[in-house]
């Protein structure tokens, strides 16, 4: 039994003496800027006009800290990297934490830092919040719901419409690596393997793409579903055929076989710091040069094109030359993985 | 044992078809509008240029569904009411729900229709939004973070700074309803009064107050923490006394009876749907009439005065004509009611 002053307990989620303390203590210096120290019940953020681009996620990952990153690192991407993916530049994020009765203090701490370091790799602070608390065993530990809010562009043209065929479908980096670590860290699962979660920011690396001037027509995350969730949404909205190479697919040894060991398909599998992208035919290369230029991106590929070919479907080309149809998801193939 | 067909299950978080059909079937139609139709990472929102207010609550009440209200219109209200109550007019929110598996579809439905029902009277759409699901007994039946931004008004004066001895201490409406219905619709209490939440959206109550030219000089809303922490924050950030009158603060007989007999403070009871608001003397008139024009402010009313006092203290006249302070609580004193 650790020392309960060490320990979060109902009365931090009050809204008294102690939750100001605990915010004073704890958050404050970690994640304290111009914006958040007022602690008003908003934030003030001086925008330029424009369109704003506005995205929420919960985050319940278990375990909470995983080879690769914790939970505090996965809200920040999380919110930052859907805002990345419509164009937008991340400008400020809200942190709303529910703690369960009985949470280490410095377990805490670490994910706090861990929501600093990766903000700050992010370019964003933390605006505003909120902290909860709920009873032992009415809870999940902690739970993490993150807000954000950034800038569109100008001249963002991301529009399914405009996906055509021919069109070169670009995976990032190496996929599955989020979903695997996390699933061998799980407690009971006894897995030890070298694997890491890819958690990151993604908004550097799209910087780069419209730097480079590539005409982007869709950006999307390959979070929960995978890699196939992502490629059936492309599919589901342009009425095309997607086709991919499997071999064209980047993904280390290690996943490949990680993945086959627990019976699962790495293209459904998480990713938390990679960006599936649609480009036109010509404007590839320029895109993979650019991804190669940003640390996140040195394994960026083409793994397929968009044909016209019907009825649409997603279609693998397999490393030995057979084709099956990739298929969305159904249900929760890896259950809390973010 | 209830259907299984009628409950949430693990599957329905996994970003998977059930995920999609989740969304597309009981979210969808009852929130749909054309920002959050799309679907996609971020809803993309057209504002005009000025400063952005922008905030976050995570809600944890228990029980889920209590007399005046429910965790949805718990979730709108908190959220359109910490922008309304920095002078900003609320534009978006974001919902982010977690799931206990196990839980009834029916009372999500219910749930969803009176985050609805709130947002409409709020006059504030919900355009983004996220889905978890956690195992039973691992969540908590249903737990809800929203975020919001809205428009700062031009000409907001809001500043602790301007606060004066002489200016007069405004509460919109009578105390302590929403803590004392929720405790009395918790489980176990057994306790059957007429009670009911005073969850509300404030903001057509706040438009009133600018609309009549009213110098607001602070405002909260006087959630956790009850009227005594508003006033204990007033205190601290002027240092200046704060003098209410224990006969001026509206309240019904009901709310004060029970309050007495669960040995509670109403002074520290949680208030979802009241403000309150610190004008110059001068003013206070002009405040009332404009609150009383608006069916949440009918039972407004000056209840006290800040003073040039020293050492800054919180002072209660009592009914009897005695002094006591009133202090901030210190940690939990009605766990779970936001």
């Amino acid at each position: 039994m650790s020392d309960p002053n060490d320990q979060i307990v109902l009365a931090h989620g009050g809204g008294g003496e102690l939750t100001q303390r605990l915010i004073a203590e704890r958050f404050l210096p970690r994640l304290g800027n111009p914006l958040l120290d007022p602690l008003g019940d908003s934030a003030l953020l001086e925008l330029p006009p424009g369109r704003l681009a506005f995205t929420t996620d919960s985050h319940v990952v278990q375990p909470i800290e995983f080879p690769g990153g914790d939970i505090g690192r996965l809200a920040v991407c999380g919110t930052v990297n859907d805002l990345a993916v419509m164009g937008a530049v991340p400008r400020a994020l809200s942190l709303a934490v529910i703690l369960e009765e009985g949470l280490p203090l410095s377990l805490l701490d670490r994910v706090i830092d861990s929501i600093a370091a990766a903000a700050s790799e992010a370019g964003v602070n933390i605006v505003t919040g909120d902290t909860k608390v709920v009873e032992h065993q009415r809870g999940d530990g902690l739970i993490i719901t993150t807000a954000g809010v950034g800038e569109l562009r100008g001249g963002v043209r991301l529009d399914l419409g405009r996906v055509a065929p021919g069109d070169a479908v670009i995976v990032t980096g190496r996929i599955a690596e989020h979903g695997l670590a996390v699933m061998c860290a799980r407690e009971g699962l006894g897995l030890q393997t070298q694997l890491r979660s890819d958690v990151a920011p993604v908004n550097g690396l799209i910087d780069r793409l419209y730097a480079a001037g590539v005409d982007l027509k869709f950006m999307r995350d390959p979070t929960r579903g995978g890699l196939a969730g992502v490629l059936a949404d492309l599919c589901q909205a342009t009425r095309m055929t997607v086709c991919v190479e499997e071999r064209a697919i980047p993904m280390t040894g290690i996943a490949r076989h990680t993945a086959e060991l627990l019976g699962l398909d790495p293209l459904l599998v998480a990713n938390e710091g990679k960006v599936v992208v649609v480009v036109p035919p010509e404007d590839a290369d320029r895109a993979l040069a650019a991804c190669r230029e940003h640390p996140l991106g040195k394994h960026a590929a083409v793994v397929g094109h968009v044909l016209e070919a019907q009825p649409p479907l997603v279609e693998l080309v397999t490393r030995s030359g057979g084709r099956r149809l990739v298929q969305r998801p159904y249900g929760e193939e890896l259950p809390r993985i973010c």
